[in-house]
């Protein structure tokens, strides 16, 4: 590889991006960064700014000679990259609050990867990413795309089987979560022990070993309800029914509450949404604080509040990806990467998260084998409705958004998901032009949501 | 095979019995029956009685020399039978009544096959099937086992896969009724167009095809949601998305409204049930009404009420299946069977219910080959659960059943879901002993039912 | 259907084409042909005349008002057709003889379908195969494509998958002649017995159960050897090693030899090539007899002397074929057709040759489930190597060709192979443009072969 | 672990002891060996003793406190071991001399691990296998097998799938030549490269990716055929056909050269048979000097003679993966063990040879995926092979091992094929009890082979 690299960050704006810069200062002797650039949308314009001069500021006291570009022109900031790392969130924290509101209205869990929510953050996603690639074919063609945007499993697949761009790799900070707070739950250090993970993103189990070989899952699960359990801390944590996890011999992720848990995760989320406040819109609270503390010329480091964001590891995992490629690690990690047989009762093309090595070749998923009767049809019926949103993201195919709602166990089959699917499409027209025919046909019907907050975010054109 | 054969129906005190006489006298000159025997349970002897005399009466007035007996002793019945046919039903009504209200009362839809109801049927039928077979393979080790026992799926499953029984062939009317009811919808006759079945019994899709070769399955879909669109009379008949239908491209069967219609069929079963009765509760009068009829001496033919239980073409449905074993037809039926490939998404030794060939060798499945994403996803989760639930049935694994409630997308994950499985185990524990253990912890830990039907029948010891 | 069928042969002008003609002669009041369409080449047209003037004769004396077309030009016949079948041999029988000749120089087995000869007559037939479906496309749309051109199954999967003709079925006689000759040979009678089969074309295994259901493949493998053990004639008849069969408790098809008695067919077919003579030279004989006989303006009728060519019951399995798709018979036979999970161990949409039912929508596998270990790695072997041929046969990759006659468990690896390879390339130059550039470069290394009698026909350009 | 491991060495007299002690010795200081027992058996008493003294010798020289211990009776040697490793020969040399001349004799290749020999080897090995871990289960519950016995893949089946021992990990010196060669000819240093490989045991295919990420594997094609080009030095060089290797973009194993130059190396093998002398008779003569020299009381070290019998990095290949359960390293190493889907066109409880994690819990292995049809057809049939070897192994089944001797590719089908088989039975009688009956039936009709090397070894009881 070159001797400096360049790094393009879309969604360059987000409030993690102190702390990828962190990241690379760390790294900076093992991975040589030269320039960075930051690129956003236009309604991020503001905040990418902000996050840029922070981010200059970083390097300059770590005293690295590293120049931080910021553009709102994503084909300025291509050519020659060598990394691209996406980060972005098409529509901002406004669309999320539609897709947490909408299902809650509907007495379903409004949740941003699970359920009416991750579908419909694919759904405005997956196109992007497909013109993202379209760029990169052209101005960068040796470039990794190291993606951390959710839901970032299909994010990966569509990247991957249906833009065909192979050199993706999916990231997420789950599974690091685990590694680093579990092992002192029986009395072990963070790396002693070797984990084992397979499954999708945000649906994936573990198993551990120590070092003498013994495994220690059921140890481990013994201590999964407790506040170290190992889940991010983002997720709410009703506790997880312990007869089944001893059932399945494994770990669950955190992220499979919404599932094993599902009645107290709905009841949750939807106090939450009678309280008037959704997660988004508390996030939106926490990224208005952060942004203050940028905007401070004095602050040249990554702010403490930055950690409660729930993104814990992230940057560490994208900075670890990246130099795990550029130094030829074969480093263990887990990554959402093409299955290959590594999880056999999936399709061997499709994208699954899994404990992989991580080189300059890309992943290599470490084979897991079988899965027990139940997670195999867990994980059968999660890739399932996956296919089916990839396919609609890119055509625009009502039918199989259906399908896709309909077979998602997180919405009851039925009138009132169809409803929920169709009022989303409506409220998040600006972002789905691959539905505008189905959408014009809604809207003539007399489709529109029935929650002030989303109403009022729609008039005012967001 | 031998010139007269022997049949022997275990649960031949039920009301369908009749049904099933006038299938074989109508068969008589190509199925040579020599003798029939009725076997139930004690708590069943009045009514195989009744039913007994009304089947003799039927037979001679036909004019043929065939012997009706009746046993309570399974044993007695099984030496030198050709066709043991099983359609008995573990606690009788009181059982279903059970299956049907506890899940009720937490919210949950109460149905005879579908969701808890489904997996507690299953829970107190395998072992019953377990032991019949352990009794056929002394007895009649040559016999073939024609279940039409629900869950019919699972109970083949267990009987081939579990209990090594593979001369069992697993029958419903659910298809059959499609290929009577459907072709007049385009104006056609019965028989003159070529059905193409697949998947799990009452989970399945169906393709036709007229006599040019032509499909005609969207055409028929539209009259998916007539009067006369070819579901089952004892199913409640919301109308299916058309948009989901069209998008499969496959015509569901009429248990499928439980899942895509699942708002509508819970709210369906939740009114009934708010009003004092369920399926189960009908059903009681029924059969009160028909054994009334049964009882009296001048009856000699299958009296016409008896075809509004919901059960049509099941008796045809199993004399055909015989006559096409006996005669070594080739006849094409759909039957639950070993998979063997016909359905690429299953493993190779589930037990589907698929278009095959019976003849005397046993039923050979159609290859049907891929199933489109959604419909993929569908059926491996089912799959998965039913494992679970035979495993479970079979080990009295608590663990498992606890892993099928959750998978189960008709039962919410998590805490209600558990509670329904708690008190449903309680609840039939007389017919559960592979679980008894458990159930001791349940009952020490004041698990009971708060339902007032359901305490009754317990206090009644039923 | 149309009222009056059309019907296109393709290699009209072959020695078969009265058998045809009375196969639908004997089906006329089931199968209506309206006009008969007999296609060839420039090279044939003395023999396609010859043969037309007598079908046109058996015809007429049969009384049906059928006629019968000649033309060198297959664009002129297509359009309306509405069964297209091919019986043609690019290259006649010259290029049969340099198949067979130049392995046999080398010491490897001279033969038409198998080893080397076989993947030759694959390569020279799968681009024409090709054109005929792109004439298909323009002008019979709706056509059904029958294919008798040998090798059967490499030429449909190449019409299937390669040129996407879903409608094209490949047809052979061997399965049809074991049926029809085995079941006397344990007191039975045709049609009595049910006969299994699953493999590829010539290499198929089939398992056999009587009317009671019992299996009667070992007592039917006892009469393997005698001579009317249901083998073709026209294959040697080295007697099967029965440890063997009775380990693998199926019955091979006569093509097996060249598998199960390598050595001993082998050292005949190199016999009968220092004799002076191969199969195809043989073939020439018979050929030019039988046309004598043909040319007789008296002829009527089928001549007894066809019956000895070894095609016997082939125009018997086309016209019943053709007669189950044209009235929807859901008639059972073997066939080749897209294997759709029937043969467990080989890909899906492999072309497998099958027990299946043919109807109108054309054939529907029967799934046959699990091959014992040594049988399924012939399939897989043999499936893998068919796949390099058919690749290479539209690729003219060169590597592939060779990647095929190492896997070819009849061809011995190494130089001698790869000689027989280039010197089979340099002969067939004709026929083969997909090779030129390779050809051209292996004529400018001097590559050619020694074997006198195809270097004459070389010079006489044949 | 333990703080001091015992090695306990089956076929502890074998000449490559001595590598293997330098192994132990050179890690002492991560993997601290406390006792090292020699196992063999009677006829190798003087071998053992002789190559036991030379250990202690060496260990004495390191000044290390490692007890070299000498024992006939396997079970007193077993109680306590950590790792069981295995590399004795059934028969000794003798054996190998029986199948390497009766092939040659009837024009076949005479060879340890390919062929009717490799077949032969397994049929004798694999029931001693199953006696070890017989007695490991009893006296050495927990201990690791590590397996050299040749040929290494079904040997390692065998233990697994049959004998039922996980803690297996069968070992094989060829890739880690290949890994050690290679990278030098294209000017890098061994450990530089990323290596996958993945096939069976003798059978396997690799691609190398260079430090930033892009393919090498077809630069390092370009030097298979030199001197250099990381084929062990005990198989002939024929020079590999290189448009079958760029065909298939993948670099083989050496002992490919018996299939991809099939005639050359029967021709090289029948020469080496006619001058007199097998690889065997080379072997004897080679051990025979080596031993001369492990007399020699002053000598302390490995001898340099050692490293031409073939075997390089072998005991290294050994201490390594010993070393890398002991520290936990996650360490990449090519071993034979559960496929668990990693290559998908093998059943995923097949033993394959594929780039796996080396740890405490065991190999891990990186799943590879898809094969190219023609890779995938050889490796299907070559495990087909193998499975029929290893049941005929166990069974004594005669037809399953004639199955496997037609199927294989280095065997003719057909007569002689069987007469080798029938030959090789008989010459091995005393090793082959599973096969009692069939060989007394062999002999009653007169059985024996031709060559009066092994007829002379037979009359001598060997």
């Amino acid at each position: 590889m070159k001797e400096k690299i360049k790094i393009v960050t879309i969604g360059g704006g987000s409030s993690y991006t102190p702390e990828l810069m962190e990241g690379f200062i760390r790294r900076y002797q093992e991975l040589p960064v030269g320039e960075i650039w930051l690129v956003d949308v236009d309604a991020g314009k503001e905040k990418v700014e902000i996050v840029s001069r922070l981010a200059q500021r970083m390097w300059d006291a770590a005293g690295y000679p590293v120049q931080v570009h910021v553009t709102l022109d994503r084909r300025e900031a291509l050519p020659g990259a060598d990394f691209v790392t996406t980060q972005f969130r098409v529509g901002q924290l406004e669309a999320r609050i539609k897709d947490e509101r909408i299902p809650s209205l509907h007495g379903m869990l409004g949740q941003e990867t699970n359920g009416a929510g991750g579908i419909f953050k694919a759904f405005r996603t997956i196109p992007v990413i497909g013109q993202i690639i379209e760029n990169m074919r052209e101005l960068c063609p040796d470039a990794w795309l190291i993606n951390f945007t959710n839901p970032s499993g299909m994010i990966t697949e569509a990247a991957i089987r249906k833009f065909g761009w192979k050199k993706t790799i999916g990231l997420c900070n789950v599974p690091g979560i685990a590694e680093m707070k579990e092992p002192e739950n029986i009395g072990c250090r963070p790396g002693e022990l070797v984990y084992q993970f397979a499954g999708l993103n945000h649906f994936h189990w573990h198993r551990v070993w120590d070092k003498d070989g013994n495994e220690v899952t059921e140890k481990l699960l013994e201590h999964i309800n407790e506040r170290n359990g190992g889940t991010p801390v983002n997720i709410y944590q009703a506790p997880f029914p312990m007869e089944l996890l001893h059932s399945m011999k494994m770990i669950p992720c955190g992220y499979h509450r919404y599932y094993y848990n599902a009645d107290e995760m709905l009841a949750h989320s939807m106090e939450e949404f009678r309280k008037g406040g959704t997660r988004a819109e508390q996030m939106h609270r926490v990224e208005k604080e952060l942004f203050d503390l940028y905007r401070n010329p004095e602050l040249k480091e990554k702010p403490e509040q930055l950690g409660k964001r729930g993104g814990a590891y992230y940057s560490d995992t994208a900075c670890e990806c990246i130099s795990a490629i550029y130094n030829n690690k074969q480093k263990r990690m887990t990554v959402s990467t093409e299955n290959r047989g590594a999880i056999s009762c999936l399709p061997a093309d499709s994208i699954v998260e899994v404990s992989s090595l991580i080189s300059a070749k890309g992943a290599e998923p470490v084979a897991w084998g079988e899965m027990p009767p139940a997670e195999r049809g867990w994980l059968q019926v999660m890739k399932a409705m996956e296919e089916c949103v990839i396919e609609a993201a890119i055509t625009g195919d009502y039918g199989l958004a259906l399908e896709a709602f309909t077979l998602n166990p997180l919405i009851p089959g039925g009138k009132e998901g169809k409803k929920v699917l169709d009022e989303l499409l409506v409220a998040h027209e600006t972002y789905l032009p691959q539905f505008a025919d189905k959408i014009a046909e809604l809207k003539a019907a007399g489709v529109e949501t029935e929650d002030e907050v989303v109403r009022d975010l729609l008039r005012r054109g967001l």
